[in-house]
């Protein structure tokens, strides 16, 4: 009956197959989930849901952030990449141009600068024809706007264009889709889709909308295969990360990337000073604006959908961090202050900040503009040195605008609770209104291996504010590598602070799900609390550690607190008994409650025995 | 090196020797940490603290929740008790007297009313000569105060009077006793310590002082040894609860309850509705008063400090949950709700109230007023049926406090976040202040397994507002039973929701904890960030899984970015090189930087090395 162990697409796809109709004995028996589309006005227009079946009947439907990987219709090949879901949508627009690109170099893979494509193999086992092999009948024909027109949703929503992209967020967040269009036109929410990643399934951020949850991947320190690259920003989009930024450094970082990128059904990020860093073989102050630009284009023709700019860390801001406890814990951050020192010179990236929009616009990257002086401890938060970055953010976040570019705002960091509100508040006004786009915040320093929770906290509180997408922390924060079951609780713990946030901001339908599985916790339907729940495989196999027979799943009480003293279960009793006393009828309500009163007393003495002989250790947990 | 690894007090004890001074060579070993006490103004006052052994020579003084059991210096056997330190503050006041007591009957430890204490068996393995066999040299004298006084903190507070239990809290605080004194005589704090516990170490919960973690355990549904059932106390407390609910319920209860009260350093609580309606063989509609009444007095002399009262849930309130998405989710207010309709009358809790506030008054057992109506999901958040039951406690609590008693309120639930503020100014206005003692709450419904999580983020809001302790909830919250990794994880939970709480309110001293964690952080100082860290042995554990050589635990940066992109490291470089230009000093500032340079580099080289050949998977962490 798992219907969500799937720890692959492949069999994500199987398992939902085998649950699709499995139900033989009514509304004991769950019948899992399934993959539905919601149609939109054009027929290649079809926006997936999770619609999860209760034994009551009725369906629930969920956003669904895992891509083609849950539809047994569909095949997946990893090595042929997803479908180009919105090919015909940019074709059709008739703005943008085929062409050559950028040849492809071995430095881009991290390797010397020696010999051209696909002729020699040098650093170790790295391969490079390996990319062309992988993607034979989708060779690289990058695609941009004509002439250096802005082909962003920006501009289309400008000029009054619904596109098909924002109708299908729109399907999604369950809004019109003017409004979707109204958002993007006014700079407060961004559809990142950049013209050479048409396999995404569209969304948009915006603090109008349900909050968002980005998690981050990256590539191995050593060679790793095809299928361990896409698998995880697959586990990650399954749990429900609703972008991903691809983190890599080193060798592969252009081949992962491409990988990565063909099978992506959510927008991918990522920090071309990174790659351009590696070009330089890691030193800083031989960076040089040729080199960051060189790396952008690479990465935008390759289809990277949004891209973090530290394009605030100006030379005179960097005394400004001296006195502080953490200095600056922006990896960009670090590496562009090192640059400014090194030549005492401005920034290059604000130096060449119009040009860099040109390119953006060109192919519809959507501005991350990083927070390159964020705190790194409690002690720093709010300062000097961060405020003064935002302010140059929001100078960048007017030029962005100007030129038909889609932007959002970084946020920090380590901000103790009482200093979150500023943090939005202010990103707001500098920003007008741009979408802020936090990590975390941690609300204290003094939790490693916890950070996922420090700052899930804070991320719950800035996104009920106005933070409208979230980037994930792992429990590996501040120590070390975060691997499969990190990377899982990472992103499950701020899918919570998400929801909690969307649900204090009244996001329309939010709560809807929240009920659901309320009602089905009052009235004991166990397969339904399971399927509804975020992480349906941990709480299944929670409520079986104690209670593992298949009778406990219909069972009117759990080994929380046994037979007799089950709230519920008396509540129930109660409504069952004195409903007319309490002016209800809810006797007749509770849909587990039809069995006669003299079979559920019986029923409940062979539970209360069976869970006394299976003689587990009990903590009692719950306060009365 | 592991100082912390300890899961039982005996090997708390034993790990904590080794390491008192371990370092042979200078600042690059940890020298851990160790139990130290200050003294206050009498010899038998000797608050405990966690001393932190920083690499760089200085101490950081922490909270200990611990007890005896982490000092090396003190023999713990769990067949003796501890040691009972207020013994002689509490005889020396001269207000009590010792009497003989209610005699015990089976019935207290769920046996059927057939033979006296100590002559047969029933039930099982249950022998009721164990009491008596485990602690020979304590036999049960229970005091209580002469002619029915108040013998509570709260009436010496009113008096003027500073208690030694007040110094010992005052210490603990780091602020005047006459602090503690005042807040306690305004009915703002409590400090529970009921005559018959003179083994706790005092501790206030109030919101002018750092805010409280409580944690349930309770016993086994099958026989368990003494051992377990201490032993759940103390890993409780070993990771920071400062208080613990013993929700046991069926056989054994009183003599579990006496093995914890007897071996616990920190307050104990209970809900004696419980033992009570085991006592009418679970029959709610068979409870009265006079067994009510029989169960308290029965707890009182055994020593319980503070007790879950559900007098708020009166008649004419049950109707007002019929409504609710999830009837009434308290136990103990669904089998006082099935009480009141059962007869059709109002609850005995209710009537005999005062009655009770003598009793209460007579050990010094401290009130925690249950909110029997809170809501059991978002849907029922702060509905008519919760806050009517609130006037009602804020009733009672003016009752109790006239008679001398302490008192708590205790808070939902499951609330939105948006509806949660309301929840404690509103307890505060109808209280007077009374500390407020939340459960969670819980920010959204959808997620059972991560419930520590969801509830966590409301605990944290809610104590930054103003609310002086926490119930934990632990994983398996809605699920099943915790076991000891979920107590662990719903105390760490916990105690971060705590600390961030205090540092929102800018309690004295709260940051320095994160300024010593962060310090270490930026200066590499990585056994300084275990030993600082809530929970040393994951910290460490984490950061050794993808750099476990010991060189790594001085290296210059950690596996998340590697050497290259290390931002600490570069902003360490950045003043090492351009001090001067930045206006600092701070070259010569970081703590691990005396190395030169080039030797640096060569370093960082090796380590480099050593990691891509280590060939962990590599999922990279943090935004940029």
């Amino acid at each position: 009956m798992t219907t969500h162990n799937a720890h692959t697409p492949a069999s994500v796809a199987e398992s939902t197959t085998e649950s699709t109709e499995q139900s033989t004995d009514g509304a004991q028996r769950a019948i899992g989930w399934h993959k539905g589309y919601v149609q939109g006005s054009r027929p290649d227009l079809r926006v997936p849901v999770r619609r999860v079946h209760l034994t009551n009947g009725k369906d629930v439907t969920l956003y669904d952030t895992s891509g083609p990987y849950t539809d047994p219709a569909v095949e997946t090949d990893v090595r042929r990449g997803l479908a180009p879901l919105r090919e015909n949508w940019i074709t059709g627009r008739g703005d943008t141009e085929v062409y050559a690109g950028r040849p492809a170099r071995p430095e881009d893979d991290g390797l010397k600068h020696t010999a051209p494509r696909g002729e020699t193999r040098r650093g170790g086992a790295t391969d490079l024809r390996g990319l062309d092999a992988v993607f034979p009948g989708r060779p690289r024909q990058p695609r941009r706007g004509r002439s250096g027109r802005a082909v962003t949703q920006l501009a289309y929503a400008r000029r009054g264009e619904i596109t098909p992209e924002m109708e299908y967020a729109a399907i999604r967040e369950n809004v019109p889709p003017e409004t979707v269009r109204e958002e993007i036109a006014a700079g407060r929410a961004v559809l990142p889709a950049n013209v050479n990643h048409p396999e995404i399934e569209p969304m948009v951020i915006g603090k109008r909308f349900l909050v968002k949850v980005n998690a981050n991947i990256g590539n191995s320190a050593v060679t790793s295969s095809i299928e361990e690259e896409v698998e995880k920003m697959t586990w990650a989009t399954r749990w429900g990360a609703d972008t991903v930024m691809d983190l890599s450094t080193g060798r592969n970082i252009h081949t992962t990337r491409e990988w990565v990128l063909r099978n992506s059904p959510v927008p991918i990020g990522t920090v071309p000073l990174y790659q351009a860093l590696e070009k330089v073989d890691g030193k800083a102050e031989e960076l040089t604006w040729d080199v960051y630009k060189d790396t952008v284009i690479e990465q935008a023709e390759q289809g990277v959908d949004y891209m973090t700019v530290h394009a605030g860390v100006l030379l005179r801001y960097v005394p400004l961090t001296a006195r502080r406890k953490t200095g600056i814990v922006s990896r960009g951050g670090s590496i562009m202050a090192a640059w400014c020192l090194a030549h005492h010179k401005e920034s290059f990236l604000y130096e060449h900040f119009e040009e860099l929009c040109e390119i953006l616009a060109a192919y519809d990257v959507t501005y991350s503009l990083g927070d390159g002086l964020r705190p790194g401890s409690i002690a720093d938060a709010n300062d000097e040195a961060q405020f003064a970055e935002l302010r140059t953010l929001g100078e960048l976040n007017s030029t962005a605008k100007r030129m038909g570019v889609q932007t959002m705002i970084e946020g920090p960091g380590h901000v103790p609770m009482h200093k979150i509100k500023e943090n939005i508040d202010l990103q707001q006004e500098i920003c007008e209104e741009a979408p802020f786009y936090t990590l975390g915040p941690l609300t204290t320093d003094v939790a490693p291996a916890y950070d996922h929770i420090t700052s899930g906290i804070g991320a719950a509180m800035i996104a009920w504010w106005g933070t409208a997408m979230l980037c994930y922390v792992t429990p590996k924060e501040h120590l070390g590598l975060p691997d499969r079951d990190d990377v899982k609780t990472g992103v499950i713990t701020y899918k919570i602070a998400a929801h909690a946030a969307d649900l204090a901001k009244g996001h329309p339908g939010a709560q809807e799900w929240d009920d659901a599985l309320s009602d089905a916790r009052f009235e004991f339907r166990w397969e339904d609390q399971f399927n509804l729940a975020l992480d349906p495989d941990t709480a299944r196999e929670f409520h079986d550690e104690t209670l593992p027979a298949e009778p406990a799943k219909t069972a009117h009480f759990c080994s929380m607190c046994g037979p007799k003293f089950c709230s519920m279960k008396i509540s129930q009793d109660i409504r069952r008994r004195h409903g007319d006393a309490m002016g209800t009828n809810a006797g007749a309500e509770g849909g587990g409650t039809e069995t006669g009163e003299a079979e559920i007393e019986a029923g409940m003495a062979e539970k209360a025995r069976e869970f006394a002989a299976a003689g587990h250790r009990v903590y009692l947990p719950l306060a009365d």
